[in-house]
């Protein structure tokens, strides 16, 4: 029985930084948040892979403790692919192309181990599919929903639907302008809790994170870096952080969800010194504490 | 005798913003720095207006305590005009035209009242107007900076012989990015320490402000403002209220700092709440304790 359950992509990905490319790297928003999750929890993914998947790349997130029996292996079709890069700002990644592959037809099926999973993280995905997830899972006590742009222009609707039934939105800064439809952050949060989640949390990059709730907020620093290679997969290690401090926690408190945002963005800021998932995998515990320490250290006054 | 000097622009300003409109406003960054740092301390001004400047825009300031002894009233000319307008995100004046006026002409002398000030600030002005006021007071124990992108196009070598002469840099982040020429706030940061400065204030507007120093980093939140009429002023208030708390404190040490970019940030959040110095002339000592104090809860986790 699993905690913890997270579906979204697991992808190859191509990417061209000012400071280096990779080629069929091992990406996707399931991938890297369980791998961040890992560090705090045991997710479990769901989500689908083609034929010339690499095994290595399994056995990399099993060898982590995530368990992957949620991973459907298609034959009929290639691994979704992105290839995408950044120019010297950073700051924002520009898609070359994008292939579904084997997500054009993929049905989320929860093995029945995961169906009594607690946590629940609707990673970057089709919002029909994140809400056939959600059916699926038993009696969640916190589910975390993450979307892109993408769904906002294509599936507002299904999209909306999703955010009714969830606990804790994630949105990015121009994501919750458009999706609300105003240039005010503080605007834009109150009308996502209006419509049920009780935390919305607004990512913004370098500018760090906010926090929402009924008559709370929340400020935290995004950490420092002089030295940024690949920021691909920051959000999704960041949700991944976060949801797994908290089901690490069992909890779902303003307090605690402070403390996951922190850690949330310790682990996406060590996550964009390298490509694909190269910074996580050499990432130790101690290393994570220390840098939640300076975090402290910088919001001082 | 004075404690705080600051020189800068005194100016009528004709700003619109989708939330209404002021033609020949009190305006400029000496006014409302100094009005900012009244709350504070006792400010004495140096600048300049022409004779069509209305008598009550000095009263006013002569009423919170500002000294503006070192205002020049002169008779062959017309006050600095500003003339620019919002567009609704609200991130950035548009110019529409700029006037200098007496200020063309203007050579800052400073009354012998204020020749021992022991903190001054360097308001966004010609830098070689800076480093004349500069070589007039005679041991200051800190000197704060500011600037804006016309002196980084124009006046860049200037410029840059007066950042080596102060304690604090103050910048916003596209102006940091411009005069060190990296997309990376950390770097240009670093850079601008290793001309002279003590400490480096990056200005984000609605993402905050970072403060550098050697091996601390400071990020201090925004105030979550729903309603924002009218930005203008909101760096110098910012700029004002810090040089004005650590007058009063007579200190310019790393904790202080911190506190003071938190008032700054208060008394910033404020002014963008009304045109002019509206807000400002209605702000009092409690309002500015309460917000503080949402800053102290807004960053803890």
């Amino acid at each position: 029985m699993t905690n913890l359950v997270i579906v979204g992509s697991v992808a190859l990905d191509t990417v061209k930084t000012p400071f280096g490319k990779v080629k069929d790297a091992l990406g996707g928003a399931a991938t890297y948040s369980s791998y961040a999750a890992s560090f705090f929890a045991k997710p479990a993914i769901v989500g689908v892979v083609g034929s010339d998947f690499p095994k290595q790349h399994l056995q990399l997130l099993q060898q982590r403790g995530i368990d992957t029996g949620g991973v459907k292996v298609d034959k009929n079709g290639r691994t979704f692919r992105w290839e995408g890069y950044y120019e010297y700002d950073m700051n924002e990644a520009k898609t070359v192309k994008t292939e579904l592959g084997v997500f054009a037809n993929f049905k989320p099926q929860l093995p029945p181990s995961y169906k009594d999973a607690e946590y629940a993280f609707l990673a970057n995905i089709d919002p029909v599919l994140q809400l056939e997830v959600l059916q699926q899972v038993r009696k969640p006590k916190l589910v975390l929903l993450d979307t892109m742009n993408y769904w906002i222009n294509n599936r507002k609707r299904q999209l909306l639907e999703v955010v009714k039934k969830v606990d804790v939105l994630l949105l990015n800064d121009s994501e919750a302008r458009q999706l609300f439809e105003t240039p005010n952050l503080v605007k834009a949060a109150g009308a996502a809790l209006k419509l049920g989640p009780r935390f919305v949390i607004i990512k913004k990059g370098e500018h760090g994170a906010l926090l929402f709730s009924d008559g709370n907020h929340f400020s935290a620093p995004s950490y420092p870096l002089e030295n940024i290679r690949d920021p691909t997969g920051c959000g999704d290690s960041f949700a991944g952080a976060l949801i797994g401090y908290l089901a690490s926690r069992n909890s779902g408190s303003e307090k605690d969800i402070r403390k996951a945002i922190i850690y949330g963005s310790v682990v996406a800021s060590f996550n964009a010194e390298d490509f694909s998932l190269e910074r996580m995998k050499r990432l130790t515990a101690a290393e994570i504490e220390k840098r939640y320490r300076e975090f402290e250290r910088m919001r001082e006054f």
